[in-house]
């Protein structure tokens, strides 16, 4: 039906290609593609070139009652895409054509599919920005970041996705096409947009994206700065953000992580804190001086500012998993949040109970992005089991005691990666079963077939 | 069974006290009234006091069937509340505890019920400030701002309530409440709190909201500036938002509400622009002298501060509709939004429109909340038909001229002030028909019998 509908060169059935698309960069598929027990490739691969396209994938797939799995370039890390041999993958990456970019309003109009970096390097040409710079940026799609409610490195002064989004094309399972309004705002019922941020394919394929960009900032400023313990440290950047400055980047590493990846710029076993300032000159000025004051009398002390300008080149260069899960180890990086006066018991939490692992090499955390009310926590584990066919088992134990720590403080368990298979089982926990509730009924009400996305995100009954 | 449940102190029978609660302030209901001609009295009133007391009330309503509508202070101007003998009224009013205020996390978790002005005084006294300051502080509640998305009048730099609040206790219409996790973000799944913000009450009920709050600013400093036209006003706080700048307060009156209003300060027939910069004191240096720059480079002249300062002290006097009603006028004030690029036609469109009603005395408009890529307009109309009983008619008439003639320019309908009655008959437009099936499919999804605020928001079937 689909090949009668698209044409042959839209549907790609050859085996030695359908396995590209198979799973995610969830470290548990590659794992078990390392092992040998990779996913099942799925029944084909689709690659459209239109939104009508789409609309012919989601019809032919409720009325045959396929699992539909939309892909966008895989660079998630939550096992949102691991395919199954009844399934269809709806490759988006072949919807990558730039709509619009309107520079009288700031605005620019992406298919789902467009790669980060090539949607930054035509605004560019224009002297704009998207001010989204996750640090997956080569690796993953507009699309992608919408439904996994993504968040970019210089959020804290930019806002993230869903700051962004003015308007969503999305197909609906029944087949019609939603297009939002392109407006600044609105006060026209429920923001129907946000049931499909972070849905992560379960209720709908997002098929354009219409974003606010900007125009590259006139000024950047560097700073950093020694923080004697974490706590000094975040109370810091909380007297910074709560003082009515929003640096665009404001990350802290702890001890161990600062260490590790800025030895020539740590001070003994201190934290360390980074900061970026863009916007008007006058404005980076200001907040420049002002952060300096506040992180003083807060009791940090200026580093050398070149530590955050290693940050800035350095911070897409992304090390795979394979290789340490070739020396026999198991590893993952867990984001959180919560507000401020819960989040240093929530890392001492969780870094204490990570260290009662078998086998622990590291465990560690920075925070990268700043609200008024709270902060993110982004830990890494290592850990080499004494035998490698433990893994599995080791990885599931150091999930589990992040997401009970951070839980059993009040944290949040994820601030940006989303929950595809590996944190659906503590979703409950998260948004209570009244929460669980809402979610299964938004399910049953636009795909009561269940063929979107199944098995991610939203718990089993 | 109410009366069972509940006690006879919080359920109101008495007509001479039921009939205070059967309409908002929409203009056609006022004037219904004024003609002899008003809303039927709801069956009873409930005043709840805990949400426990809203549970009991919500279930005994779907039980039975019975129409339930949530009631804040009933300042509302679209008819999202219109009583009728069949229904109930839950007074939210009545839930008016203030639960919690956190100065280390900067939150404040109010009972729905909490007038405005009152979670602001309980904020003063610890030096906090909520940033959310719509017109109708003093007349309506924090549940009613939720159920309605509301827009403060400092919005350009403190945001809309969506993007204050942190977290809501709803009571579904099967009766569970959900509690969303207090977090400043987080990716896991569709932001549920968004299914309620707007929702007008059609499906569920608000009980409290956890926002983010603020430290009242260090420094302020206004601004005012005459604009030519109101083209080249527009053009200029386009130029100052999009340059990376966000005074808390921009506004432009075109030459009619300039004249009216600021008559003193007003110059010949030219559109006048107040500015209200708060902040860190350096902060509001820099963007006071920039934003001066700008004006004056995009063509607008320096006006007296005395302007905004009049503004900021008279901001909050409401003249109500009734004195124009009896004297045997129509008006109402309507607000829009669009993209820069649209809104002088939009402007251009609905004055010109209006002119065309007969009996017209008053077309003009202010705009109110900047964004990057657009912003709103704020339209006020008045005429004195030849005949009284002309006045719905004329009402109506002026009414779909507005609306419109802003959809025929790419326009939003809606702003700030929810849809109602009053913009139901052109949310179709709004949302497109695959927006009215996705907002027909939650009410299904959430309120299958229909009990949730009925008639109001939601194109019928």
């Amino acid at each position: 039906m689909l090949l009668e509908k698209l044409g042959e060169e839209k549907v790609i059935l050859d085996p030695r290609l359908t396995k590209d698309r198979r799973r995610d960069t969830w470290v548990m598929s590659i794992l078990d593609e390392l092992q040998g027990n990779p996913p099942d490739s799925p029944r084909c691969v689709v690659r459209p070139v239109s939104t009508e396209d789409v609309v012919h994938v989601v019809n032919a797939c409720r009325e045959t009652r396929t699992p539909l799995i939309p892909f966008g370039l895989g660079s998630g890390v939550c096992g949102g895409v691991r395919t199954f041999c009844a399934a269809v993958v709806l490759d988006m990456s072949s919807m990558n054509r730039i709509r619009a970019i309107d520079v009288d309003d700031l605005t620019v109009t992406l298919e789902a599919g467009v790669r980060g970096v090539d949607a930054e390097e035509a605004l560019g040409k224009r002297g704009l920005t998207l001010g989204h710079y996750p640090q997956s940026m080569e690796l993953s799609t507009v699309g992608g970041w919408v439904a996994t409610r993504s968040s970019g490195q210089f959020s804290t002064a930019y806002g993230s996705i869903e700051e962004m989004v003015l308007a969503l094309e999305v197909v609906l399972p029944w087949g019609d096409v939603f297009r939002g309004r392109l407006t600044p705002r609105a006060a026209a019922g429920p923001d129907l947009k946000h049931l499909f941020l972070g849905s992560e394919g379960s209720l709908g394929v997002i098929t354009a994206v219409t974003l606010s960009v900007r125009w590259r900032p006139q000024s950047r400023a560097l700073g950093a700065f020694h923080a004697p313990t974490m706590e000094t440290g975040l109370e810091a950047q909380r007297y910074v953000i709560q003082s009515g400055w929003t640096p665009a980047v404001m990350r802290q590493y702890d001890p161990t992580e600062a260490q590790r990846l800025f030895p020539e710029h740590t001070r003994g076993d201190e934290a360390l804190i980074l900061v970026v300032h863009e916007g008007p000159a006058s404005m980076v000025e200001a907040e420049r001086a002002s952060c300096r004051r506040l992180m003083e009398e807060a009791g940090c002390s200026e580093a050398a500012e070149e530590a955050a300008r290693k940050w800035l080149e350095e911070r897409n260069k992304v090390v795979g998993f394979e290789p340490f899960l070739k020396a026999g180890l198991i590893l993952d990086t867990v984001e959180v949040a919560s507000t401020w006066s819960r989040i240093s018991r929530i890392y001492r939490r969780v870094i204490e109970s990570l260290r009662g692992v078998e086998g622990l090499l590291v465990a560690s955390a920075h925070s990268s992005h700043c609200y008024r009310s709270g902060v993110n926590l982004y830990f890494t584990f290592a850990a080499k089991p004494p035998e490698p066919s433990k893994r599995g088992e080791v990885y599931w134990e150091c999930w589990r005691r992040i997401m009970e720590a951070t839980l059993d403080e009040g944290g949040s368990i994820v601030h940006h990666h989303g929950i595809g298979r590996v944190r659906k089982p503590w979703l409950p926990h998260e948004i209570g079963q009244s929460g669980v509730g809402l979610l299964r009924a938004l399910k049953r009400a636009l795909d009561p077939f269940d063929i979107m996305n199944p098995e991610v995100l939203i718990p089993d009954d």
